[in-house]
């Protein structure tokens, strides 16, 4: 078992700016704890609630400012795609690409993605059972790519909420692919404020150590310097000077489980 | 309250040839009981649950044979989309064109087939509670369009099973906008046999009787001569001999409860 | 198919006085539309979110007012009981035991309620499966009793809400045994308010027509003449001047499912 | 924080000999790790999913076996009721006495535990928000007894499954009394092989793992020198040779988190 790595940064891109500095600060923490660190953030937030809400730059402008990201402060970065096209072109620039949970059965995605020869990180549907997971391995497979991460970020429990099932850890990773635990969309109360989605950040920390106590390659975690500002997802984002203490815990825990 | 309208054919289109027997068979039926009728058939199903599974005749081809359908059986066709390009072409010869639930939070493929004018069909998504609907009315309603129907198609209830909650269907009327209940997918058990979705088409009746019973605008069934030996959702389609008694009885009731 | 009986009265019986004059208000109801009634309340509510809510008026004084109910209203009676002791005395009074949803599994207490062979309703607990109750049945059935009776009442979704899963009432009536929908109790909200449930009473006319539509052999109803005033269950029990207009529509709905 | 405590025992007293035995073996093992320990098993199951189970040798024997491991192994000993009249008499003999899930929301039992002045053990019933415990909290509080230990053991989650929400932890604690992990009915799959419960035990050691991560007061966890062949609960219990591994990783798990 290897340690965790981190997948973080802010749910979407504010400016070029906000990116940069995000980025630094959060890799001068993980490079404190020695921590392997990929860069996050979303060029377009495509499955908003509502109409109104700020989606992000744009696939172009996006991908400038991630590849930016890249070259200034030497991390890989992580983006998400949603359409076959977008794949194809973020794939030029970033490291990592991601398949959006709602997006996870979609298998013209799936494979325009594998295609990339990128790394694919896929979020499983807050719709599918952990086992319903190793049909998407299996379109990816397709592709040649085996280079794929299955992310837990919470089941449809009910309305306007999610459960993190544990047993969906050490389940995905019986398909031989890391599983990854996404602490920050976890907590989401999916569609809880009417036209926006509320969250409890306060349990990202709980569920972090939970995770990564059933067991995770990977930690994904949303964080912001000021996620009461945020354009996207601040009820659930991790406050950026909170980020160094629950990752020392994670990792305290990585090592025992992992021993 | 205008008695309902009935939205069916098979799944997915399996030859030309096919899909108008099944057209005329279903439209000799509804003729008979004088029920509004509208074909539904896909010419992709873009989301199978395995990579083997068979998708359909495609884009062009599958608009070609609907509009043979169109013009030779003499009724309104409806078919699914599942990227805007596609939203934009199929909105040149089909009536009715349907947002799959997976894809009911893209927002740029809700604006997609609302801009095309054609009546708008909405499957509401497995992980979307009755009233959070109301965020892509507005994002239909954003490009003026007005001609929207929400389809009610079960939500998810712990892993491989979905349940109807009859309270959306008032609570989706709420909107202005009329509400249809979906039948058949509504018994389906997503993922229920490993690498496909198993079904109970033997609940397709109560739950159609219940349905109407609530108050629906539309009926959306799916229908095979021969179930069995259909290419894709067989366990869960409606045997096209089973489809003039459920509707007679489901007709009875909808007198009653709009009288 | 016979026509489907009524089992109602107010949640619990908040007087002498209060429950004869709803029994006798629901009967003249009931006999205008020729439905078979059954008396329900209940001499104590044991299981109340908060212990300061109203119980009721215990055992012994509450079986007093259910035999006069029955003496001089004339209709069979119905109450709960939730130990073995309550239902030997019980038994002695009234017509029809029912066991509680969250007592559904309680060995001792289910076969006492067959032993007194009086008729018995089972409430299917929210945490059971539709086919859960094939088990219950065979307790009841060891004790020779054969008069039962299986209520659907709405399945844990989440948090705080219940669902109600159309499926179950084909499902318990594969039994062999009459399936009962309980249409005042499958809105409530648990543990809604925070110290007491709350409930969508507006929701019980459509999910009546619902039930009767799958199919069911009685409907169980909580009535009272001022819900806003009741002592219990006040945000999900049908005022008394909106029954006649309900049970007409379902007697309508029934005929034609029955036939 | 202090370090979790074991509620641990076999599921159900097979026999004096079995019981006694069991607790040796396990006693060794916490005092050698330094876990404080006590002996949980049921004299009772009074709620077997099929009336033709194992049930147990009842209360007046069972209790006379309870004894005798408190004497013999040197133990406080935990079992759990099922009527007012048990607790009473449970009380005289055991330390802690716990409420079964299904009994959490009966207002008279729960009361009669209170009053017995015993540690009190609650079970959060599987159809329970986290924050239902609260009502629950102050029925007990009302007796004055404020020795309160509430326990997670799963939600309902769909049928014949449960979900553990591991937010419920951090938020029972908010009562201010400690709370406890249950990782072997956690892992049941209710009425999952049709006359009996199914379980998961290959899922404990990640819940358990998870969960003190999470942080808890106390794990409870049943354990057989024979699963296979164990008269009750079986395939969710954890073998004896297991307990060492599973509580070691724990109890590190458990400094960091309460460091």
């Amino acid at each position: 078992g290897h340690p965790f790595v981190l997948l973080s940064g802010p749910c979407v891109i504010e400016s070029e700016e906000h990116v940069i500095t995000m980025a630094k600060k959060i890799k001068k923490i993980t490079d404190e704890l020695g921590i392997p660190y990929v860069f996050k953030s979303s060029y377009d937030k495509a499955n908003r609630s509502s109409i109104d809400s700020y989606r992000g730059p744009g696939l172009e402008r996006g991908l400038e400012i991630l590849k930016r990201v890249k070259d200034e402060v030497g991390v890989p970065v992580l983006t998400d795609v949603h359409t076959e096209e977008q794949a194809k072109i973020a794939g030029e620039v970033v490291d990592m690409i991601q398949i959006p949970a709602f997006l996870s059965r979609q298998t013209d995605l799936v494979t325009a993605v594998g295609e990339t020869g990128k790394v694919v990180n896929v979020k499983k549907g807050q719709f599918l059972a952990p086992w319903d997971i190793d049909q998407v391995v299996e379109k990816l497979e397709s592709t040649g790519n085996e280079r794929i991460l299955l992310t837990e970020r919470g089941a449809s429990f009910g309305y306007n909420n999610l459960v993190v099932d544990m047993r969906s850890l050490p389940r995905m990773r019986e398909t031989g692919y890391p599983a990854v635990f996404d602490a920050t969309h976890s907590v989401q109360l999916p569609g809880g404020d009417g036209d926006s989605s509320a969250g409890e950040r306060e349990y990202v920390p709980y569920l972090t150590r939970a995770a990564v106590g059933a067991g995770v390659d990977a930690l994904f975690m949303e964080v912001h310097d000021c996620p009461d500002d945020a354009l996207c997802d601040g009820p659930n984002m991790v406050r950026v000077e909170d980020l160094k203490g629950i990752l020392k815990q994670a990792q305290e825990i990585d090592k025992i489980v992992k021993r």
